[in-house]
């Protein structure tokens, strides 16, 4: 499909999209993420070509949550390779985003790294091999987005970190198992840091081409993970992305991505392009309602979809 | 990749697959299944483009046993559409291809189309909706791989049921909660058919080409689902097609596909080919052994998988 | 308190229980069951003293149901003795009384032989051990009744058998799983007889006062269980007789008992008494609605409890 | 049996589990708990007419634990009645004493007070309706004991907070779901307080007298709780006392109790007496391996259980 077939597939579908009835919520039980204007709606898309296209709002920041899990795992996959797999696993979860039962059933081992507790171990590793964790996951980010200008939300994780006790609860579940290292405070502090991250439509779009260039950022050429590791990392966003919608997800969109509670959505097309939506209110899966519509439509009538 | 040099991969990764000791072992819990050569080792691809190649076993018939299930929710889309999805899921299970856990809480709902209890649902609705449905599925395969000489094996079917405790344990578990229409003996006479399917991997490969070619027979340019709907499958293959061990499969081969305890596996790149592997050791989670790894080089080394 | 004082106390509670309006439904499920006359109810105590008194429709015939898996567990523990308890265990389950989720975590072993399916696992076990079981099995009950009229009612039986899927589902997964040896046809077929003998509330204390008479028959003083056992298998009443109300059957109630979906309990005081109550209306979890509330307020106004 | 019958029972019983190899571990997760004498061995019984009995080390005092948990829900149910079973169950677990499973599928009801998350929230519930928890609680206990040098551990619980990752887990968990109502750290301060009390065997028997004197303190004849609470806590001790323990421990001792950690067991016969047994190492199910055997071949011996 040409760029202008892209250009008004996008317009097209971002507008019947936005004249349905949004039957979601917002993410309520973060202080912060419930004070958003619930009618935010923008898209982004770039590819490795070059050809870069938004509509709505797409040069608004918004918190980009759960969508940085896929990016301490890449780091923690880059500095450490496939040893990693042993402290969290690569299946689906077939549960809810935030279950404990699997890790009872599975002695501390996550299912994957896009559930919280899988997200906490990636911390966790994180920690043990950074100097300065934060700092450096920052620095990593800012680095694939050709963008020194990304930062974290205090406010933001401050607010989470104030009712967090799911992930608290989490934390010091699996460090009584033996699959945390450091001491649950010093992890809970860097994963609501790496949670409140954020970009705007574009930014997002920009940091995740990488993947969509076989692992490597598009502006320098140089390598972000080896190829093999880049296939790995967008088969787990397939299986994984979207808690107990990854199926759904894959058999509506046809696309490996990744979502947050903060209604963005980023999705990759390999070899082609990555593109992000954001709209904050969320379907009863915890995936922003109108996101899901609108990259099911846009992969239909584009037939853009990796299968 | 030139077609010489995938047929150079394929052969290379082949002998190198064949020269590392088989930790698989047959599924022994099927007396006919248990008396088969172990040794045997085949693979074999046909591209949209016309190209095909085999090397080893290619040209044995095995029983295909799972892989059937995809052709069985293929006609059982074709024939009703959407509507099949209310009564069978779209999401990974989280647990091995038998579990009955799952139906429990899920209210006789299995959670995809191929593990047992979903393909048991299938063969049900098939029931429902064909006139004759064994004679009319075996027409359904055989028109897709162009190939009237396709058939069930009576002896593994029978084989199959005289063992088959848990598959009828799950038929009236699920009929117990609603969700199957006709008797428990009828649905499972046509699931144990189904499961007897025989095949070459030229066959196999040859029969599953449509799913590679966006939903049309490559022979005849027919469609057997429409592009949407040929997307929705390929997806389900990459989400759920080898049980526990799905996100694994995507994650190192990256590529939709679907196993059978036969030993059998199928793998379709949308778009491009498909490719049928044999061997019958299977590894813990109950999927070829020697198949895995050989596709796992294969993708690796062509950098031919769908991420 | 003295024999008209309890007389005083059955009547009074009876009449009491009997004026609460009923919020329990019939067992809709088994044809037969549900075309009961709701409205009976009746309640036969008899003590180890002699003493004996019922009210309301103690001399109707009703269906024992799940009652007879506590005379099933004491013929198999009288013939095996402990090695029964290799093959079921002595747990409560945490479940409702169909459960599928334990078998499929512990092997197969039911969590005790209350639950469906440890009962089918006892009846294989005489089935194993016994020529000709069925009959065996009722020449005990008649004994330790002292009563030869009793029998099964084969009409319940094949109206079991008929909707039995979840039964026949729950014996041919233990089949699947090694902890059935026999036939699930012909173990079903026992499974169904048993639950189908039919007693009055008077047969039934009759059946049961051996229980209270620390194992042995009042009529005739012969051993049927040996102190000890007798107390395992009250113990055993005691924690798993109800189901996932067991806890709270002990807590409001505080005897040992067992109850069936025909609507009949049978509750044992060691050393003193057994008392049976009979009304068929089940509340959520599957118990007699007047049954349990009958014996709450027996227990709590006479404090004939054990606890 | 004769007071001098049973402390011919309890000596010959004594010595004879004595000198049987002891399988049991001590609880080496908590520090201080790991540094006692594995071999100490005491018990001490105090019947309703006041016969006191002890043997071996009933006169050293150890850490009880979890039978601390008994205590504090009596307070609860003391001062609140039957509206703090709608935060806490009376069924069995069916699940080990630590199981999060349970609370993810029951919203954050725990299902006995006797698993660690169900005694949390009794702590939880005592901290809403005292001023002082920790010294009324403390109060509580002594006045029931009649005994003013009962007394925390603070070093015992220093130890237990310092690794007590499962307990912080479960808190914040809990609070999550919306069954905690004041900070996790004012309820674990209070939890591990409660778990470090100290007594001997003797100081043990004599607290928890009450229960099996109908609910009212022998010495003074004042009620704790009336006949009904009573029966209705000794119930919960019958089927919730020992964790996944405790259908067998019904099964083979016939007692209502409850175990701790630290190798302390209490165990009550209604209307007759009282007995502690201590000994560290426990069995694979976190009970103490002579303690279970200790009381299971007395009530053999006594025919003292009340089945």
């Amino acid at each position: 499909m040409t760029n202008n077939g892209v250009k008004k597939v996008i317009s097209s579908v971002f507008h019947k999209v936005a004249s349905i009835p949004d039957n979601g919520k917002l993410a309520a039980y973060i202080p912060e993420l419930a004070k958003v204007n619930p009618e935010y709606f923008g898209v982004y898309i770039s590819s490795v070509n070059g050809f870069e296209y938004g509509v709505g709002d797409w040069n608004q920041k918004f918190s980009i949550q759960s969508i940085a899990k896929a990016l301490a795992v890449t780091l923690a996959y880059k500095a450490l390779g496939e040893q990693i797999w042993q402290r969290v696993g690569v299946e689906p979860s077939g549960t809810p985003f935030n279950s404990l039962v699997q890790l009872e059933s599975d002695n501390g081992i996550p299912r994957n790294p896009f559930i919280n507790s899988g997200a906490i171990v990636v911390c966790d590793i994180l920690i043990c091999n950074l100097k300065n964790p934060k700092k450096e996951f920052l620095d990593f980010v800012r680095d694939i987005a050709q963008n020194p200008q990304l930062d974290y939300c205090s406010k933001i994780a401050e607010s989470e970190k104030s009712v967090g006790y799911l992930n608290i609860g989490l934390c010091n579940y699996i460090k009584s198992l033996g699959n945390i290292k450091n001491s649950p405070e010093e992890v809970l502090d860097f994963y609501f840091n790496l949670c409140s991250l954020e970009m705007t439509c574009r930014e997002l779009s920009h940091t995740f081409l990488f993947l969509a260039n076989h692992g490597s950022k598009l502006f320098d050429g140089k390598e972000v993970l080896n190829h093999s590791q880049c296939k790995r990392i967008n088969a787990l966003m397939q299986t994984c992305g979207f808690y107990d919608e990854s199926g759904e997800f894959a058999f509506k969109v046809g696309l490996p991505g990744k979502s947050g509670v903060g209604g963005g959505i980023i999705a990759v097309h390999p070899g082609k392009y990555s593109i992000a939506v954001w709209s904050p209110r969320l379907n009863a899966r915890g995936n922003s309602y109108r996101g899901v519509r609108f990259l099911e439509s846009f992969t239909t009538n584009t037939r853009e979809s990796i299968f």
